[in-house]
């Protein structure tokens, strides 16, 4: 490049006045062969990476996943002590419970997506801390390392993936389960979960391309009804709280936005069992009074079968659809599964009461891929963000004390007392049901007593809480934002 | 599916309390083949469509395209007296001025594009009244119909692209220039335009990306070199700002951020000529002044060749690259090519001075798709934002009079005086040069004397301009958010 410069300033005598502006480019030359050489080079010497840290610097926790409990430990481990290294797909944390309303518009993607590099920003400016946008392929529990490999998917003209190795003093698992399909055919090719950023910018770009595709003349009654039939599937909180914001959206929106088609617009939740079933009962009927006031079609059944435009139910019925969204839960990932430890109850990473993963010393599991092992005596605890984002604060304060007292680094075995065990208290569960509406249950646990509430009152506690939960103070000025322009202007309805 | 209600209240006898609130669904039974039958006999007897109007109906102006041009003309037109028909990929009008801040995040996305039902909300909620998902791909000037093709693009699971119909009584081409590669092999394939927010969205992904996979163990030095050398092809208005708006990204925040690889990031422009060529001289002496401040390289050279990861020029010289943003102007769209209207120099449709395309009855075309037909001895308007949105002023007025002087319906030619023609007054360029400082030639043409200012009273000039200029206020609003937000709490890294 520097010649091409030299070269460019001698044919072209670079005319014009700008002439003195135009700078060498310091780029020597160099191929992409060269590169893959060099690449190549490294892998045979064993892969690129990590190597183990040295007596005198400071430890390096890897933290897998960027979820509740991952980011939330990254949040409170203190990086004066710890360096930090993240490998997740994704660069943010998703703020799940308010995921829903992105779909149509109520709040924007990115008010729901805090960067990493926010909540912990070590991972950006201290040297021995890193953000690597990666998936962990293994673990080598013996050597302290994990195998990991690039994630690129999805761009055009990019690098191809790579692996790399990643030495650990303490390995936390963070990296969360997987949507549950039950096994069930067609549910990964055609429906849409409710899980990522992307997964509710795909649901919004459905839903307006059928509500205008369905306006277009040459299409028929029956696919116009088919195509603006929204099907959730899952009548556990997201798939209520989706309904509520979707029913709401066709009432508020859909009505004034695209009145040619309104009455064809209708949403249906498909639950096998009943739904809210964590719920108190009288919190269950508030809700599906509220639904199916707001125009939610609630029907009981089991999906057999998905097909590109219908699915069917195990009686054989087939049910139309031009959106599907599924959320029936989430189960242990794969990766999860292929890990060398011993398991809880379901299949998740077992752990005992301090959340180490016994088997292996200095690696440790909080959030949805964790379980308590059967020898605790302790329940497996539910796939929820509160406890996720409870084991994460405990952990992190768990991890910062065993610094404190010297045991930081890999296999140094300290005498020391771990402090308190991780007892989870539940704090109650929310779910809204539409517009200013939402069920506050304060219970500890299913079978005990405690207030229940509902309507405008709780819908105003659960928006209050969430606001103050939101990481940072940008997400949280932006959420009171867009709650502001909605309110004001109505939903945004550019498809972009 | 009310069979299917029927059945299922028969087999599970909807357990529970929630039983009463399952609602039958109206969803009477079909199947995709029904569908396929119904359609195929509608095309059968011709394209379905919009048919004619009546004489006791409101007339129908087709507007082909939501930009600048067609936006302004549906914004102002006479909706007590028109029915708005608009043909457009796209539901909403971007606003271009302000794209290259969404690519690193000053502004989001969503503030830039303004959906057209707020822009004229006949389009949906007028009986009458359409925006049609669709690109024009024919138009019979006899008939007074055109041609069109829904677009479905980029969707899994949707409806294959149908052909429908529409009769127009006033026919407007407002569909755009289409970017200019110059027939150099690559670009469309390697290089991402900047004209869509898809192309923002797409950049931005990269950008981050790149950042993102620099930092990871195993990448060689040249590599990380090339993924973070940013190139800019075209140094008008667009690549000058975004080239700015980078190196401020680059500046403020990823030294910030990306400290680890804050020192491979470069940005160069490149350009054949001059950058900023239709700008006073002083005002261009001073953009590369502030461009070279803020670390853009400013090369000249013409590009020969486009690889994956490389460009080649014209003397041979390799620039190796990991993003490449191509901002070379606009020329006539392969559509505009292939209308069958005599056409301006430069191969626009050819206008008269009121806009009128003079073969064609009750057709007209504004924005960057038309010109001046040489007869007018008028020269061809440059493709700019201004013209456009001027033009589809001027055009609305004019239809506006014609519809109430009773010459609304196709081919009721009306004695009448069509009011004054289209003068283009230029009303100054503005362009903005990094943070805080931007460039306001107020001068009428190259040659003419006035006023030119730069640096940060310009600046302010520019962002207040914009900002009123921006359709809605809830966009302003956003904007206005969006700039303070910035200035706060930087800006936002999250990869969605």
């Amino acid at each position: 490049m520097a010649a091409l410069l030299r070269s460019l300033s001698r044919t072209s005598g670079l005319r014009g006045c700008a002439s003195s502006f135009y700078h060498r480019n310091p780029y020597s030359p160099f191929s992409a062969a060269a590169e893959a050489v060099a690449r190549d080079a490294a892998v045979g010497r064993g892969l690129a990476g990590l190597g183990p840290t040295a007596k005198g610097e400071k430890p390096r926790v890897v933290v897998l996943g960027t979820g509740w409990a991952g980011s939330r430990l990254m949040k409170d481990l203190d990086t004066t002590g710890y360096d930090v290294v993240c490998v997740s797909p994704r660069n943010h944390m998703v703020f799940t419970p308010l995921l829903a309303s992105t779909c149509v518009g109520t709040l924007e993607f990115r008010s729901v997506a805090e960067p990493l590099a926010r909540i912990q920003p070590a991972v950006s400016n201290s040297p021995g801390s890193y953000f690597l946008l990666a998936r962990c392929t293994g673990v080598d529990p013996d050597a302290h390392t994990i195998e990991c490999e690039t994630v690129t998917e999805g761009e055009k003209d990019t690098l191809k993936p790579w692996k790399f190795k990643v030495a650990y003093d303490k390995l936390v698992f963070g990296c969360g389960a997987e949507a549950s399909t039950f096994g069930i055919h067609g549910v990964t090719e055609h429906a849409t979960f409710l899980r990522e950023v992307y997964h509710a910018q795909e649901i919004r770009r459905k839903l307006l391309l059928n509500l205008m595709l369905s306006d277009v003349p040459g299409i028929s009654e029956e696919e116009k009804r088919r195509l603006l039939h929204c099907v959730v599937v899952g009548g556990g909180p997201t798939g209520v709280e989706f309904s509520g914001e979707l029913s709401d959206f066709i009432i508020r929106d859909v009505k004034q936005r695209y009145s040619h088609v309104k009455d064809y617009v209708h949403v249906t939740l498909i639950e096998a069992n009943e739904i809210l079933s964590s719920f108190d009962v009288r919190l269950r009927q508030y809700a599906i009074n509220q639904l199916v006031k707001s125009g939610v079609r609630l029907v009981r059944g089991i999906v057999k079968d998905v097909l590109p435009d219908k699915l069917i139910l195990d009686n054989g019925e087939e049910v139309p659809y031009g959106l599907l969204v599924w959320s029936t839960g989430v189960g242990a990932s794969s990766f999860v599964k292929s890990l060398p430890f011993p398991k809880s109850p379901g299949g998740r990473i077992g752990v005992d009461e301090w959340l180490r993963v016994p088997s292996a010393p200095d690696v440790f599991a909080i959030g949805d891929c964790s379980g308590f092992l059967e020898s605790t005596g302790k329940e497996v605890l539910p796939a929820l963000a509160q406890v996720a984002e409870r084991q994460g604060k405990y952990l992190a304060s768990l991890l910062n004390h065993v610094m404190k007292v010297g045991g930081g680094h890999a296999n140094s075995v300290v005498e020391m007392d771990l402090g308190p065990k991780f007892v989870y208290k539940h704090m109650g569960s929310m779910a809204t049901v539409g517009r200013y509406k939402a069920l506050v249950d304060l219970r500890q646990s299913k079978d005990s007593r405690g207030v229940s509430i509902a309507g405008f009152a709780s819908w105003f506690i659960w928006r209050s809480a969430y606001l103050t939960r939101v990481v940072s103070w940008r997400n949280r000025f932006y959420v009171a934002i867009n709650w502001l322009t909605t309110l004001l202007f109505g939903r945004d309805i550019s498809r972009i």
